[in-house]
């Protein structure tokens, strides 16, 4: 069990998503006798739909990928993935080493067929509503062909949990017009825009926040340089808020009339909301919890992965890209 | 004279520069009979210092670069670059098209030696001071050499303008790890890291914002996701302090008692401050205002143009290439 707080935030976590969701069992990996302590207080209602598995290691932080997968055979993170591709657990979320999880979910899960590399999903507030974007760092540079199926996953995805019936599919490119970008992006706007998927056009990266579109595309390098440069915005403006209303009395005594109107704000745009990434293309759920991930936050992850599951994610990914390719050999 | 806005905000912002500084000429390119009605208020101080050059064409904001280049030989932007070309101008500034003027720029000035292609270059707030980011989209791909080319041209900018005396400069990438990133970056650092420049590794997209680097160099697609994006964000947070501070009484007095405390903060990262993106690697200045500028932002971009005539930033940045290929050779 990891990410930056360990269990003290995300068995909280688990005793929440426990609590709203009845038929909800929940399988804890990780060192047993140091879980074993955080569970004593827990109702009967909620300890008997609890499971310990241990697991002796952890992947850190800084660890890679091929160090994970050749050395941590029994970290907390590769037994819970085991037991998603054993059939014991329906999904698995962790808070964990990204490129880790990435690497042995896709070791042991292993793809989806036609599809060529998982992807990062995760959803961005709008103005109004939110947005999906993918993917968001598991591949550096994508084909037209992943990115199609980038397009695919993504619409599926939000198909099914934000139950739109027919999402906006757009590309993340640096211009709305049709010259603009790189060939991959090119040629993949090619094969969406032949597809019956429904695809809008190039979306450049404000769309993000501003614009009405379900579903961005990229490949996992500009996802990622936009998800981590809206961070740093948002750093940048929470600085400078909490610095103004501190520099004078006036500053303070204003921040505490406008603290309802700025902490409705905030929950607005709690990022803690939007936790919770999806990991698509892989033949089982694997949800990525934010490392720095609270209680609140985790159990967000947690909700993402049983609303997945309900739906089914992976298997419908696999029907809709299969429908899809069928369509572009008959065409 | 294009822009958004046309001569009604530039006009206003070149009358303030003149004010501004003593020994400046400003020469107005656009349509003349239409430029002279905006000048008939002005003292002959001022207006002693301004030159209209007519040009009869407009390029359009939607026009493509080659047909931009093709079809409008007497545009202002043209004309404008022109006199560059001829040393009847320091610099050009522009409002208009990016694509279309940094074609026009390159078509007619030319590249400085030894370097591939020009980079779009701008200054973003940090939480302290503040970081320049470039290429910020004048070109999709960017192989490893011309990722240095732009290292060393965002440098010499960041050592002239802001008088740092060894700008650190940063490659963008998806994770601070060695092993994270795709070849063009891998690649890119170890030049880096084996030239005299400031090197000092990776930077992931929050570290524009939130770190301490003065130069953050990527690719154009990288670069103009992290600024579209970063966009989005602010304007998201704006919608949302403005809409909670008018939704009820509340709101509207908390609005009134925070409101200069807003404004200060407004004030602090105020994208105004930060209009002028140079366009870099060419034999001569071009800055690049954005379209919406108003007289402020436009302003502050003819400064930015001020700067680098002052500083002749074209030509330190040839020396310092030259000085730093030759350095590699030796070794």
């Amino acid at each position: 069990m990891g990410g930056d707080h360990g269990p003290g935030e995300i068995i909280p976590a688990a005793e929440s998503a426990l609590k709203r969701h009845r038929d909800l069992h929940l399988i804890l990996v990780g060192i047993e006798p140091e879980l074993e302590k955080y569970l004593s207080g827990f109702a009967s209602t909620i300890s008997s739909r609890i499971e310990i598995q241990h697991a002796s290691q952890v992947v850190e932080m800084h660890e890679s990928p091929s160090q994970a997968l050749r050395t941590k055979k029994d970290s907390s993170m590769r037994v819970a993935i085991e037991m998603v591709k054993q059939g014991r657990a329906q999904a698995c979320v962790s808070a964990g080493n990204t490129g880790a999880l990435m690497a042995t979910a896709r070791y042991l899960l292993k793809m989806l067929p036609c599809i060529d590399r998982p992807a990062i999903c995760t959803a961005l507030p709008r103005i109004k509503g939110h947005c999906r974007i993918l993917d968001l760092g598991a591949n550096v540079d994508s084909s037209s062909e992943q990115l199609f199926q980038f397009a695919v996953m993504g619409s599926e995805l939000t198909s099914a949990v934000d139950e739109v019936e027919s999402p906006s599919v757009a590309l993340l490119n640096i211009g709305e017009e049709e010259i603009k970008g790189n060939d991959q992006v090119k040629q993949a706007a090619s094969i969406l825009a032949n597809s019956h998927l429904n695809y809008v056009g190039f979306a450049e990266g404000n769309d993000i926040y501003t614009g009405n579109i379900d579903v961005i595309v990229c490949d996992g390098f500009a996802g990622n340089v936009a998800l981590k440069a809206s961070e740093g915005v948002a750093q940048l403006f929470r600085h400078h808020v909490e610095a103004g209303f501190r520099k004078s009395l006036y500053g303070r005594i204003a921040g505490l009339v406008a603290l309802p109107v700025l902490r409705s704000l905030k929950h607005r745009i709690d990022p803690r909301q939007y936790n919770g990434a999806s990991l698509l293309g892989l033949k089982g759920i694997v949800i990525k919890s934010h490392g720095s991930a609270d209680r609140v936050s985790f159990a967000t992850a947690i909700n993402e992965a049983i609303t997945e599951v309900a739906h089914n994610i992976p298997e419908r990914i696999s029907h809709k890209l299969e429908e899809l390719l069928t369509e572009r050999q008959v065409i």
